[in-house]
């Protein structure tokens, strides 16, 4: 085993996992603490890339892989002084000796580095369901940039006629649509009674229209699922009915990454995430997390939630790496806003769904209106839809769900902000948006939907 | 001197000026309270239609006047049950009688009317600098719909060479391409160094680039104005310069309409504006005020403020209809957000501009930064440009400004949002905005400019 490291180096934050939060903790310590020695392992060959991306490679909306790369790992090294060492995988953390061991991929050795600051930033893993094999030629998860190199190169090479997306949350949405602009046929197979578990039934109604309206076969209540063909799949067996599938894609949810933190001593939560304080500490000395491996604090329901997003995961990083860096920066936690794109519609959630808001003890209540994206006489204005969750006794705003063919993606966040700051429906009432005939109604529609739940609060 | 009401009448609402805040009012006291008798009284021939529309009817993006109009006073009868006096002039007002007197402008005969509570929602009036006289045949405020059916029909019969603007606010901009999309040539005078003075020098250059693109001319520090012609206005002198001037639209910011309050005895405000608190109950009794003719507390600066806005108008009209209704509604202020479209670009601002912050008392400071609208690799990104005003001591939130050609509108709404909670730059920093490839960069323009001002603040 052989040592990069001696006693007398520099002070060095070592970071497992090249991606959102590993680099963004990189970089944020480096740019506070030039003199901090960096390093960066990441298993894959890619760091630091946009996993939202794919289905847009898929799609060849986005033409070279590299485009979905902010940095590569020599920039890095050039630009910001931290150095990359992909095809590493660690294997073992010792907190004591503060060394950590990993594989390089490339030779099989096994390779050891010392840190005094380590941060853990492994992110999840796709979760494949029961029947599936991994090892099929012609079955894939969605989550690397590998991931997505593979899938596009089995439909340029294979052309599949039909493509099964097991699954039905927002990334089977947008895989949906990128399989369908690749002319292929589309079923999303999907085992709750409905798509969008994230949404409430009018929402996933809506995206249910738009997926039938562009030709992508859904079905529901799917429960024994099983696959058919020798190597490679060629159709799927669910309850009474058959699939082909030439192509199958598993979009399933993902499942965080707590090995080498449970090897550390790092606590995990309820929800079997890692935890983290403010600051993104975990309980194991000198050793941060961050992204899609540790658990969140929803702000609205209190309790903790498995969330895995980009948007959290570079927050995380930030956070983490301001910390190390000597400054000091916390982070609180989530509202659980989201946002997609399948086909012509923008579709959006923050807060809590409606039974999530009752499980959570909230007397809550929900109102949906539909409303103009832009004053109703300015040409092209488009419908809104607009939910808004809230509790029926106290007036809290609880959440928002939102869809339609513009207008959509930032309006959502007018709530997310509301709820980070635990606002009413009179005081979301009262809030100075910003108007002008071509950008919205003069009421906008957060305003005409809050209003109407007033109109159904107790009194 | 006519009387409409007897004793034994039922209570009344009396709302003088039908536009935004005097329909809401109206509108909203008799939904909750159906028993109550409502009338409206309003000087022109038109009520509830929306001011902010008139450049795109100027335009000829909308075709209709009544496109404008969102209930006629025939339909505020029959669907609501409001009585709608259009062309009744208000010219005084008993508060210990209750009693108030119009001119019926159809037969020139005074009307009285009673009232148990009354609504003062009569506006403002358009600013006409010195020289201009509103009897000249071509010259023309920008206000009522009115005023808009004038402008268009001056531009159609006339069919003006030259458009000559006077101010360069919000609304000269919105002119300035209605009039380019009707084929004329446009030059803007503005008194001040420069166009927008609600925004900083920034993102004003940038619209003056746009202006100019687009072949409007732009003409600064324009003092000693004075008009030719005899008659309807041939040119404009202004300094050492001299505008051939087919069409004078003056735009040049509006005064609150207070001689009714004056009469009434209710209580003006430091800006000259009628005072109320936060139910919109003047300092009169049983007078209630809302819209263009009252001031406002401006939530970031502490002070008051006189904005008049629309939007504004609308909440400042349902709060004052809910607590005539018997129900409890407050309204405490704004944070001065506002948003227009001039050609290509979207320009919105909220809470205080620099110059302003700092005459605020606060210690303050600002970075401008420019961000994709989208995910750098997904097609069609714009840029954005967004300016954040902080307090570089506390790190307390102030301001934004923001300025591209898509995704802005919305967008200015966090800050807003955000301002109307006292949030910190820390605060923002950790929003859970919505995040897609198509909608926003992962770090989204605000957060990334609430991060640059983070690293500006006093340490």
């Amino acid at each position: 085993m052989s040592r990069l490291s001696e006693k007398s180096r520099k002070d060095r934050l070592l970071v497992i996992g090249g991606n959102a939060a590993g680099m963004s903790a990189a970089s944020k310590a480096k740019r506070l603490r030039p003199d901090l020695d960096v390093i960066a392992l990441e298993k894959s060959p890619h760091v630091s890339y946009s996993a939202c991306g794919i289905p847009y490679f898929v799609s060849d909306l986005v033409r070279d892989p590299g485009q979905l790369v902010a940095l590569t790992p020599q920039e890095f090294q050039t630009k910001r002084g931290i150095q990359v060492c992909t095809l590493h995988d660690v294997v073992d953390i010792s907190p004591v000796k503060r060394r950590v061991t990993a594989v390089d991929l490339a030779t099989g050795r096994e390779v050891g580095f010392d840190y005094d600051r380590l941060m853990i930033a492994v992110g999840g893993r796709p979760h494949l369901p029961a029947p599936f094999n991994p090892e099929a030629a012609n079955v894939f998860s969605i989550q690397t940039l590998q991931d997505g190199i593979r899938i596009k190169q089995y439909i340029d090479t294979h052309r599949p006629r039909s493509i099964v997306l097991i699954g039905g949350g927002y990334i089977a949405m947008e895989m949906a649509e990128a399989c369908r602009l690749r002319g292929r046929d589309v079923t999303i197979l999907e085992k709750a009674p409905r798509i969008l578990p994230g949404f409430d039934d009018v929402i996933a109604g809506h995206v249910a229209a738009e997926l039938s309206a562009n030709s992508v076969r859904v079905v529901t209540d799917v429960q024994a699922l099983d696959t058919n063909g020798d190597g490679a799949v060629t159709s799927i067996s669910a309850g009474a009915g058959s699939f082909d599938a030439d192509l199958v894609l598993v979009c399933a949810g993902m499942r965080p990454n707590t090995d080498l933190a449970k090897i550390a001593g790092a606590r995990l939560g309820k929800t079997g995430a890692i935890k983290t304080d403010w600051k993104m500490q975990t309980s194991a000395p000198n050793i941060y997390a961050g992204g899609d491996c540790v658990e969140v604090r929803n702000l609205v329901s209190g309790g903790s939630d498995y969330i895995p997003l980009g948007t959290t995961a570079n927050k995380h990083g930030r956070v983490a790496g301001e910390n190390i860096g000597g400054g000091t920066a916390t982070f609180k936690g989530v509202v659980g806003t989201s946002v997609f794109k399948v086909f012509g519609l923008e579709v959006a959630r923050t807060g809590l769904a409606l039974a999530q808001a009752r499980e959570s003890g909230f007397d809550a209540d929900a109102v949906t209106i539909s409303e103009n994206s832009r004053a109703a006489y300015y040409p092209n204005a488009q419908k809104v839809v607009c939910r808004i969750i809230f509790d029926k006794r106290t007036g809290l705003l609880l959440g928002g769900q939102m869809l339609g063919r513009e207008g959509v993606s930032k309006r959502i966040d007018i709530l997310a902000v509301a709820l980070a700051n635990k606002m009413t429906l009179e005081e979301t009432a009262n809030m100075d948006l910003s108007y002008a005939p071509p950008f919205a109604p003069v009421w906008d529609p957060v305003l005409v939907a809050v209003n109407v739940a007033r109109g159904k609060m107790q009194r």
